[in-house]
């Protein structure tokens, strides 16, 4: 059946397959937070014309219904259809991404003192020719110069070998070798052509992907790419790919999807600055868990299952070749080592490039994506946890929630007294949904103008009709216009809490476990692209950051990309990722007995213990709000 | 075009290739041993019905050409033809080999004192299952139980990890590994399951090749296969396959043929005893320098030209999968060294086999195939040289040379008195060829029958009907009935004579070089198929071999496969085969300024100087016929 988009394409489409399949199989992608279930009520599409048979409504409300709006993934085409995709349901690629510029990325390798040692390793060569008194035969004749120059136990792979004659030949025999630590031989090239060597340090994001084009030669950062990591299409959080990775081919499917967006990246890159992919010498990825091992087409499926055990965590350093890169066929590929399951590459990175491996100063670092891992440490130790918080930040779980892109509510001021909601909208367009830091504002003021109670329930006695009944409970509508309201649930909000006190709770956790408090944490490092856009005294009131001076805390970015390109760059560096990994104590939160009782105590706004949080309860009982609203329980 | 065979075949034709072309790319060989060049006469067809353009007619004689003979190469098909292929123009498969029995390797191994150690070596971990206090990844368990067995440094390539995660569980952590001294992994089995272990040892010969299946626990040599090597199609001696290589895709084309000769017959072989390709395990290849060459896939141009430089000499151990081979994808594969561009794995193989680099007494090792390489030394040093005697002696370049299989001439015995001629034909048919023992015999009667002199001339006042002349000037009729006439021409004895002038002189040049005469040798060991044949007393005369007492002579069969063999089952043995060959000093002798006059003296029958064979000279006199024939020149 063929299925007509108002935006003028047709697609083909089969009775057995739901709209969200065929529309992925042609190669139009929407959000599906949830992974085609019908649970997320992402994948939103209005029927112009057609008659389908729909399996389930989900969350679509009555007014979504009358006009059309069904989910893509239950709906299934009876005959030829005109379908809208509205640009909600869209998966947009193009989120602001806050990058790393050149210089500071030299000044921060250069404050690690570290060289500029790249993995592969050049010597140049100057064979005598043959002769008929001498003649050895070329690979020969080859040892015999490395071993003068004391380089023995080099290994010789066979396309290497395969194209020696000639190369010698036609490079007079004066060349020029690149090679790994490992002794692998990567290229040969003639002596006194100067090659330009260049690498590429690769975020492989859950939800977006980064790679850096690197000069080996000096360190300068050349060029920047990043999108969408495309297995979003199969569902936003690692679970939904880990189930996706264990269906007959799925893991195939999820490794190509994400080397085709590395390879589309360093594609354009290439081309943009003219550079030919076989002087791609050498690539650094890092990922969590769970991307490194679909990244390398390794089975995730342990990963999920207790007791939490991934293939693997210190990864050898196959080539590009096997990874599928576009790069050097023989480029050596640095993983980033992993932790523990749900600690991966991504949070060594991190760490790497925080720098608080090395200080004195006892410092928390925080990567609030998908999951939420925290590390505590310094220079002696290094503890870390996964917070399992979940990707609604992002998002996903939410009724409205969205990522920062275009249409999004980013920030939130409710007025005291008529409590109508004045909205910061990214773009400023009219509001298609809500992101993760339009969330924090929310959930922060209408706490704080009496919306909602500490344990996030909405106060019925408010004058406001900006609260409803809607479809899960109470819901505040923020925006509302012909087509589109856009609120928070109290069902969101209970998500929401959920999260932060994840997080919270982790932090405690750990600080527990080491046997200190909060005021013994000297610096907070907020990694991730979405941390760049946290109000820090927002994520306060809710009780997702620990209520310390606002000067401890540190925005450092996209960490894991800098940490990748930290570990192209550099011999010591790459070793330093390995020690950081090494001497990392994983603390599982699942098993770990304080856990629970931390994350219920954390539920609430900001916490069941208002004594953690001085400065919000100074806040609160300024305006008066403390008592009416408010009983301390210890 | 149609070309319809008398065995009932039919095949498509073009224009513009040569029917020696359009059978080739029917599956159809013939004998080609100058790769289609028109001049060694041996793809003789003969067109029953239909027009063809015959651009030369070589060597044929009239009587060929009257009954419709043509040559393959050199006809080309202008309408529908029926053809008819004789026998003797066929390439037959099933050579007489003579093979080693099982017991005398196992003998041959314990003679040496080499323990039994494959290139796998195994070993069995029994892994603490994961538990939440033990979670680190599945390669870090297995890398720890290694380091508790001191096995560290292992490099683990990414297919082997692939299968990782799953492999532990399926056999409840408890695993067996096989893994070789390069500390790659090969494979990963259930501990508790008694896996079988096979290697193949394959003699990659110019004309054939043998495959020895042998199981890997014992040593014990299950079954044998052989066949001639595909690319006798292409041409008879390693210059013209050298030549094809260079062609625009030759190479791969005669990698290919090798490598599924190969395949074919250990297909066979693991077939008829229920053995999967998995449970091969290693492979051990022996072969000239062009034949590893090509085998390997590595351009052979060079060991061609001056200097005669090949590419490599000492092989990495690559894997089967890299070879194509049908074998475990990951079972390294040991190439036998080479020593320079004319003396290969073969030669270094048959002196491990020979063990005489082993002794106090000097040894002359000679391996009289397509080349004729010749090895002198004892325990202490070792001298080489390549003769290029060229492949007559295996029927190439000589008028109705063929192969020793059925239907060659084997034997003559020549009347004194009628000059009539007795033969031994292999299978008892009627002859269609001589093969190389066959010419040895025909020229050592001739000569001491007066038939031919000292310079291999006719001579021209003997009463027989046997001596007429030829195409090639005078010839020899060995046989003749109504289809077909066997001779030897002038130009055949002359090319023998060169041949074994060639092998003779490179003899005296090594003994030479080294400063002992022919009576330093204790012992001749002659390696190789055809040597299995050769008489002697007949080599003597011919002036092939020295003239030293017959008991020092000894037939050691097919040297080559055995010192495979002997590589496949020892560790120590391996090694040796390196020392051999690092050991081993190479004379090249087109270079050496006395070789050309040893070659002259060499040309005579047996020699210039009569003196070096004093058995031969006192059989002649004792038959009153030196004096008639023959003039002592110095």
């Amino acid at each position: 059946m063929d299925i007509k988009l108002t935006t003028g394409t047709t697609l083909q489409s089969y009775k057995d397959e739901s709209l969200l399949e065929a529309f992925k199989k042609n190669g139009v992608y929407l959000v599906s937070s949830c992974g085609g279930k019908g649970i997320c009520g992402k994948c939103r599409i209005r029927i112009i014309k057609g008659k389908t048979k729909v399996v389930s409504t989900g969350k679509l409300e009555p007014h979504d219904l009358n006009s059309g709006i069904t989910l893509a993934c239950q709906t299934f085409p009876e005959e030829n259809l005109v379908v809208d995709i509205p640009k909600e349901s869209r998966l947009v690629i193009g989120e602001k991404i806050v990058l790393s510029k050149s210089g500071d990325l030299l000044d921060l390798i250069n404050s690690l003192n570290a060289s500029i040692s790249p993995m592969v390793r050049q010597i140049t060569l100057i064979l005598p020719p043959p002769s008929i008194e001498d003649n050895i035969s070329d690979l020969e004749r080859l040892k015999r110069s490395l071993e003068e120059k004391d380089l023995i136990g080099m290994r010789f792979v066979h396309e290497f070998v395969s194209s020696l004659a000639n190369s010698l030949r036609d490079y007079d025999w004066k060349v020029t070798l690149g090679y790994t630590v490992g002794h692998d031989i990567v290229y040969v090239l003639p002596a006194y052509i100067k090659k330009e060597r260049y690498g590429l340090a690769v975020d492989i994001g859950t939800t977006t992907i980064v790679v850096y084009l690197v000069n080996l030669l000096n360190g300068l950062l050349i060029d920047v790419g990043s999108t969408y990591n495309s297995q979003m299409r199969y569902g936003d959080d690692v679970i939904t790919r880990i189930v996706y990775a264990t269906e007959s081919g799925g893991l195939n499917e999820l490794r190509d999807t994400v080397v085709t967006d590395i390879n589309d990246l360093s594609s354009t890159l290439l081309e943009r600055h003219q550079i030919k992919k076989e002087d791609i010498e050498s690539v650094v990825i890092a990922g969590n868990t769970t991307m490194t091992h679909i990244f390398w087409g390794l089975n995730p499926a342990y990963i999920r299952e207790e007791p939490y055990v991934p293939t693997v965590n210190f990864f050898p350093r196959w080539m590009a070749e096997t990874a599928n890169l576009r790069a050097n066929p023989r480029a050596p590929v640095f993983s980033l080592p992993c932790i523990a399951s749900y600690v991966g590459g991504d949070i060594v990175a991190g760490v790497l490039a925080s720098k608080m491996h090395r200080k004195e100063e006892i410092a928390l670092f925080m990567d609030i994506g998908t999951n939420g891992e925290i590390v505590i440490g310094n220079k002696e130790w290094l503890v870390t946890a996964a917070c399992s918080a979940g990707p609604c930040f992002e998002g996903s779980g939410i009724r409205h929630g969205m990522r920062a892109t275009e249409g999004a509510i980013e920030s939130v001021n409710i007025d005291p007294v008529t409590f109508e909601p004045k909205l910061g909208v990214i773009g400023g367009v009219n509001a298609i949904g809500i992101c993760g830091s339009g969330m924090i504002d929310a959930i922060a003021e209408m706490f704080l103008k009496g919306v909602i109670d500490q344990k996030g329930k909405f106060n019925k006695e408010l004058q406001t009709e900006r609260i409803r009944e809607g479809f899960d409970g109470l819901e505040f509508i923020f925006f509302k216009n012909n087509t589109r309201k856009i609120v928070l649930t109290e069902v969101d909000i209970e998500n929401i809490l959920r999260a932060k006190a994840a997080i919270y709770a982790g932090v405690s956790l750990l600080l527990k476990e080491v046997g200190i408090g909060f005021d013994a944490i000297d610096r907070v490092y907020i990694a991730g692209g979405f941390g760049n856009y946290i109000d820090i005294d927002k994520a306060i009131i809710l009780g997702m950051l620990p209520d310390i001076p606002k000067e401890k805390f540190s925005f450092i970015g996209n960490a894991c990309v800098t940490g990748a390109y930290l570990c192209l760059l550099s011999k010591e560096l790459r070793q330093e990722a390995g020690v950081i990994a090494s001497k990392m104590t994983y603390i599982e939160l699942s098993v770990s007995r304080g856990f629970m009782e931390e994350y219920m105590s954390a539920l609430f706004l900001p916490h069941t213990h208002m004594r953690l949080f001085p400065s919000v309860k100074k806040m609160l009982s300024h305006k008066n709000l403390l008592k009416a609203r408010f009983k301390e329980q210890t």
